[in-house]
């Protein structure tokens, strides 16, 4: 699928659900999205029926996608944080935490994708997963290989889902022989290799760019970080690194820079914090390393099922958002045990409420449903730099979005057992907010039937073709 | 389905995992369990063929059901707190807390069970869901209403599910006026009517036993929890409540019971703490209150996915096995948001860790995945006095099992997006120990193809028939 083919003028009617502010979530419940041949919101209608959309906008001509039942439209899901390579390894953390389960799990695995047939089939099958669970935008950590890396762009190009792909800056000796740079001189040379290529294949980065992706601060020398730094200035592309995520990790860089201040501090010497830098986990920072953050305008990927799973802590998401941070969700798989951002949109709200249980904060430190969307989506839309283009649906907006259909119990209860719709059961009072709840805090990717970025069809499931009037809504 | 009904002979061969203690899980890759005409497991053999198995028990004649790919047996997970009517509440509380909960949620729902079709629906297909997330055993509350109660029973029966059904009594004025007992004689006569009609459908037994069902202190009167517990002595009985789930509820039951010295000496005083007491929830215990508890031999129900979810906190329970409780694993519909046991192990796994990054026990105070499954089965069979039937494949327990089917991504990844196997991506590579990580850590209900009650099938998925040699088992 070429990125810049036309597709067919579409509406896309139904009930849609998105975020209009951190707080405010939008339920309508008798929407019209028209996405034009360019897969751009044209116009959002919250009242009229078909015929008369088509007529005041003079879209005969388009084609119609008529959601039924308790099913709804909304916005595509962006990671901001993941690691394509470590799929294999999801599950599998036992009780480490994050410096030996990098030694354990992931330099293993990530070293293995110099063997370009086994990243293939890798890739292909995480592309395609993340697709499933309403992924539209993945900010991707690849390996230190440049075949490899330039093949997850090459894949995520084809299936069409926007992503940023980086391959992994390591010199230090934190990495194991088998699994580093050889050089500084290596890092920069590889990393702009990847860098030319993603741009060769997608010279506008409608669907893929390349991001700049120095490990963490104990993975490269500080000649590294500051000629990365350098790269990414002169390549005018994105930066992403992990910060502050672990305890033994934070001493660990104040013992390989001990001129710095903080962990921020190192990135903020080495020139690597900046508008256009993604930093995830962030659970540690001190008042002052926030401070930095915010007046360098880096943004934050909030990893909280990694984040619980390999005990690295509590990331105080409610009182960063209030200091003004722009906050996005990552999945962070493999230290995260699940590729779905719905799975980490509810580990972002029980996060929240641990830390209600823990903090002086109290009840204040909670999460509400809303808010942990509005990270899933606009939030995250913010953090990859696509606020203006994703994250809503909002004229002028592209249109990135996933039906969630949600199943319905039969009267008298009886299903024979099936349970093909998902794990929600929909008695049939519950109000849209209430469903909206039950698929916030039950749901999973069968009820995500259909995902379109820029108005393309990129995943779709059987379910979904008896479910809509019109069930094709692009070439 | 008659309980006394006999069954085929049948062999289960392929791969079976089962806990043989709190910290060994036993992986046999070459099983065959022989599940006698009872459905009482009559061996276990580890290493033998069919052919070798079926001669050397002179069981030529019985069925073989062999199972091929990433499958394997589990024993079947047992529930032992849940409430069912409130099913259709299940992911919808909000910012709530347990009281303003309780009011806000749960009494209305509760309440509607007047009406006998709606309980119905809500408990058909609550029993059918519970099933197919492999629950063959559950310590179900049912609401105040006698019929809709012994209805629950009938369902539960008639699937073939072990559950203990409880009335739920509930006195005092903390409840609606239009939601609680009459008087403590109404308490006594409608729990009586109840375990009447239970123990008349199932003399024995053998799936559905009545239990006493105290909601908790604060619902019922000095009088009733002393009449309910005599109630339960003179039917010999067990006995479920909830007790030390949420501060506020801690001081509630402190200002409701001035003279207690305890939540646990409120039910010790009234002789509620017996070998036969299920209590749920146990979070906020003093050291004084585990030694009572321990002592007259009462057992925990640990429900972490409610613990979080209406920030009741985190129960200590590394600590509690250690000090040589009894406990198993409860979902806690619907202050927890997900009907499945698995959901729960994960969730008793995230509990410690955030546990293990707050108290002083540091890492100590993790619950490993081989933990939380003894939890799941054998420590939950022990809460529901059945720790001599269910729980593990020994040879004279009866046969209670789920089939643990797990996807495999084919060479090059490609799939077309479609990922009916369920959420786990098995790529070959993987020991079968990783494989049951990546199961605890990533699979859900599509996962469990085929689930057995006592020999018999009481769920089973389209996937099952494809994917053993012998798909039918029984009659």
């Amino acid at each position: 699928m070429a990125a810049s083919a036309t597709i067919q003028r579409t509406i896309y009617t139904g009930p849609f659900v998105h975020s209009l502010s951190l707080t405010e979530l939008e339920i309508c419940e008798k929407g019209a999205i028209g996405v034009d041949e360019n897969g751009i919101i044209a116009f959002v209608e919250k009242e009229l029926d078909l015929g008369a959309v088509q007529e005041k906008h003079s879209w005969q001509d388009a084609t119609p996608v008529q959601l039924k039942g308790n099913a709804f439209f909304f916005p595509g899901f962006i990671d901001t944080h993941t690691h394509a390579p470590q799929h294999p390894n999801t599950g599998l953390f036992g009780k480490t935490t994050l410096l030996d389960w990098l030694q354990t799990y992931t330099f293993p695995m990530e070293s293995s994708f110099t063997d370009l047939k086994r990243a293939e089939t890798i890739y292909r099958n995480f592309v395609s997963r993340t697709l499933s669970h309403g992924t539209t935008t993945a900010a991707y950590y690849a390996t230190i290989h440049v075949p490899a890396t330039n093949l997850l762009a090459d894949i995520c190009l084809a299936r069409g889902q926007r992503a940023l792909v980086g391959r992994v800056c390591m010199n230090s000796d934190l990495s194991p022989d088998y699994y580093r740079d050889a050089s500084v001189s290596q890092s920069v040379a590889d990393s702009k290799a990847s860098i030319d290529y993603i741009r060769s294949i997608d010279p506008k980065g409608s669907i893929v760019r390349p991001i700049v992706t120095p490990r963490f601060a104990p993975s490269c020398t500080s000649e590294c970080l500051t000629s990365i730094a350098k790269l990414a200035k002169d390549e005018s592309t994105f930066i992403q690194t992990h910060i502050s995520e672990n305890k033994g990790e934070i001493a660990l860089v104040q013992e390989l820079f001990p001129t710095s201040k903080s962990y921020t501090d190192v990135y903020d010497t080495h020139n690597l914090l900046t508008p256009q830098t993604i930093l995830a986990h962030a659970v540690h920072l001190s008042a002052e390393e926030r401070k930095t953050i915010l007046a360098r305008g880096a943004t934050l990927s909030h990893c909280p099922c990694s984040n619980t799973a390999i005990t690295s802590g509590c990331a105080p998401i409610r009182s960063l958002l209030d200091e003004g941070h722009t906050i996005g969700l990552g999945t962070d798989v493999s230290g995260g045990f699940h590729p779905s951002i719905l799975e980490n949109v509810r580990h972002a709200i029980w996060t929240s409420r641990h830390l209600a249980l823990q903090s002086p904060l109290g009840d204040a430190a909670k999460l509400s449903t809303e808010e942990a969307l509005f990270l899933a989506t606009r939030g995250g839309a913010a953090v990859v730099g696509l606020a203006d283009k994703v994250g809503g649906f909002d004229v002028g907006k592209e249109f990135d979005a996933q039906v969630v259909d949600l199943g319905s119990v039969s009267e008298g209860g009886e299903n024979e057992g099936k349970f093909d719709a998902g794990p929600v059961d929909v008695f049939g009072w519950e109000s849209w907010g209430e469903m909206v709840e039950k698929w916030v805090y039950a749901g999973d990717d069968r009820n995500t039937t259909a995902v379109w970025v820029r108005g393309r069809v990129v995943h779709r499931t059987a379910r979904f073709e008896g479910r809509v009037v019109d069930g094709t809504a692009t070439p």
